[in-house]
């Protein structure tokens, strides 16, 4: 660790025990910080590092502020053989989507498909890290989420009704890596605009446009904007059905309820998400599915390829490299960063993520 | 009717029997004409003109070329309570979409949810038809289908692997009318850029690229290069996702094994569809669900708008205010679609679409 290296590097049990430690010494108990602090380093071990510890100063502020309800009662609501609802009673979003997960995934199994949804949860991470779960049971996952603040508007319009509602599918291949999708129904999340401000940037057009309708490229001057959303009044459209199906349908915010979480650190956000999961077994051999997802990740590879293209991904197979790669030779963690958990640790009277010996 | 008007307006009862008329003609059965000419002629009724009538005289040919199966054994396999795979027999696809439509809404009653995917199925008319026919049970649709021709490359790539693989969903509101997205994952549908050719029209930067990786935009280049995807690699990754769902899941064609059923029409097209539909009961009061979707469907219309803009839409609004204007007025036809349709009914033996002693 030099000053001329601009990232640190961690293993996954430092990070997840750190951020743990961080929990436990505001009151969580320790399973459940645990269990957050897993999926936490999990989301930075598969280089979703806008949802990983980067949030912790955040998570932090909210549950000190009362933000957050540290011993939940999560109970399941609504309960039919293959859908449910998971009252998250404003514990940890971590908690209440993996209860959803684990839900639909036994659901799945005797109904074929199951769609668990929640209802007062919070801000559970990268959407791909619950999409994900199924997976290792031989199913497939798509997992719906309503953003924990608005930045886009209807198409045409300029009043924030609207967040960047993530969509995630991840659908496993036999011998290569699963298919993983996980996207922001706008071009650009919002956390690559505030990535492009940090590094003095500026944003491509189409990114965002101001009050005007006119380009917006400054970064700096976001706050007077609003994101675009994908393939124009296509992307509105999908942000607002993912809305419907994440928040409305169980009851949990959506449009003028819900909260900016980056502002208001201590109303409750009512946040809501949805977990799809289907079994692959209901639909025939699991295997024979997962060696035609092989055919089809190998036919799209070896296209034929544009000028100055070297390779074509799949969909989550970066991610799924630098997983593997990160959890053999850690994490890096931006320097900045360090010193922002480093100050934190000491508020916390906690260990610091990096012993500073090895400076 | 005179020459100056270039659309000619039918009755929906009238249309749907000249399509039925022409069915029967060629064998089909009278009772699954009438469904296949109810759903063509519904889908006119609601303005998706690029699916209803005007594909009667590719049907027609696929038939008499023997590409279609005139007495289908639809049948239903691998079933467990809340999932199955409608195997269409090469029947046409709106029979079989319909079944499928049928068992998901039975299922989801006692599920919750259900998922119910097709093989062996062919084209079957827009997707926002079958997405909106849970809506009269007080449930919600969602919809995904493996388009019949492959235009879309991998993001990077120029091998046609993908199609404009649709996703619909229709969510329905108490007064308001109900939410009904339908949309390619292509900036456009390859039918617009056909319309374009058509009009003598150039296409936007943005619709189309060459093989070189430069934007196309002569529509009578349109075989030179291929569609683009929304959101750039975003569309890719769900062009991709759609097609593993409704096609490989269900044991239907996906990637190079999907015919171009526009140059082919005796090869068997295997076509995959599915349908996702969620039983509004089974998470609630449905009436409270549909005052929300209300509410939110107002904010959204009475939002602010940029300058120049008259009015911010909800997706399917215009839809259904083209559908209740087309039931009361007759549904307009293009003059040069009339022309064809009456060379196919001197063809086939029957009577015109619109007696001529009206011209």
């Amino acid at each position: 660790m030099t000053s001329s290296n601009p990232t640190v590097t961690v293993a996954y049990d430092a990070l997840r025990d750190f951020i743990q430690s961080a929990l436990v010494s505001q009151g969580l108990p320790v399973a459940d910080a645990l269990t957050v602090a897993s999926l936490m380093a999990e989301a930075d071990m598969q280089g979703s590092d806008g949802h990983g510890v980067i949030r912790l100063p955040q998570y932090i502020k909210r549950i000190r502020a009362g933000g957050i309800n540290k011993h939940p009662q999560i109970r399941v609501v609504n309960e039919r053989p293959g859908s449910a609802i998971v009252d998250g009673d404003n514990g940890m979003g971590h908690l209440v989507v993996s209860k959803a997960v684990d839900l639909a995934i036994e659901k799945a199994r005797h109904c074929g498909v199951a769609w668990v949804g929640t209802r007062m949860s919070n801000h559970a991470g990268p959407a791909s890290l619950y999409a994900r779960k199924p997976l290792q049971h031989d199913m497939l996952g798509l997992y719906f989420a309503v953003g924990n603040a608005n930045h886009l508007p209807p198409w045409g319009g300029t009043d924030m009704l609207l967040s960047t509602n993530p969509i995630a599918a991840a659908i496993p291949g036999a011998d290569e890596p699963p298919v993983v999708l996980d996207m922001a129904t706008t071009v650009a999340a919002y956390g690559k605009v505030k990535a492009k401000a940090k590094r003095g940037e500026q944003m491509p057009v189409g990114w965002m446009i101001d009050r005007q309708g006119q380009p917006l490229t400054d970064p700096t001057r976001a706050g007077e904007g609003f994101l675009l959303p994908i393939g124009d009044y296509k992307g509105y459209g999908l942000a607002l059905v993912v809305g419907l199906l994440a928040g409305t349908l169980g009851g949990a915010a959506m449009g003028k309820d819900v909260i900016d979480f980056n502002a208001d650190h201590v109303s409750t956000t009512n946040t809501g998400q949805a977990i799809l999961v289907i079994d692959l077994s209901a639909f025939g051999d699991p295997a024979v599915f997962k060696h035609a997802v092989d055919k089809l990740v190998r036919d799209i590879r070896g296209s034929e390829r544009l000028p100055g293209v070297d390779r074509i991904w799949l969909p989550g197979e970066q991610s799924h490299e630098r997983r593997a790669r990160y959890e053999s030779q850690g994490i890096p963690i931006a320097r900045g960063l360090v010193q922002e958990l480093d100050a934190l640790a000491k508020e916390l009277h906690i260990a610091p993520l990096v012993q500073e010996s090895h400076a």
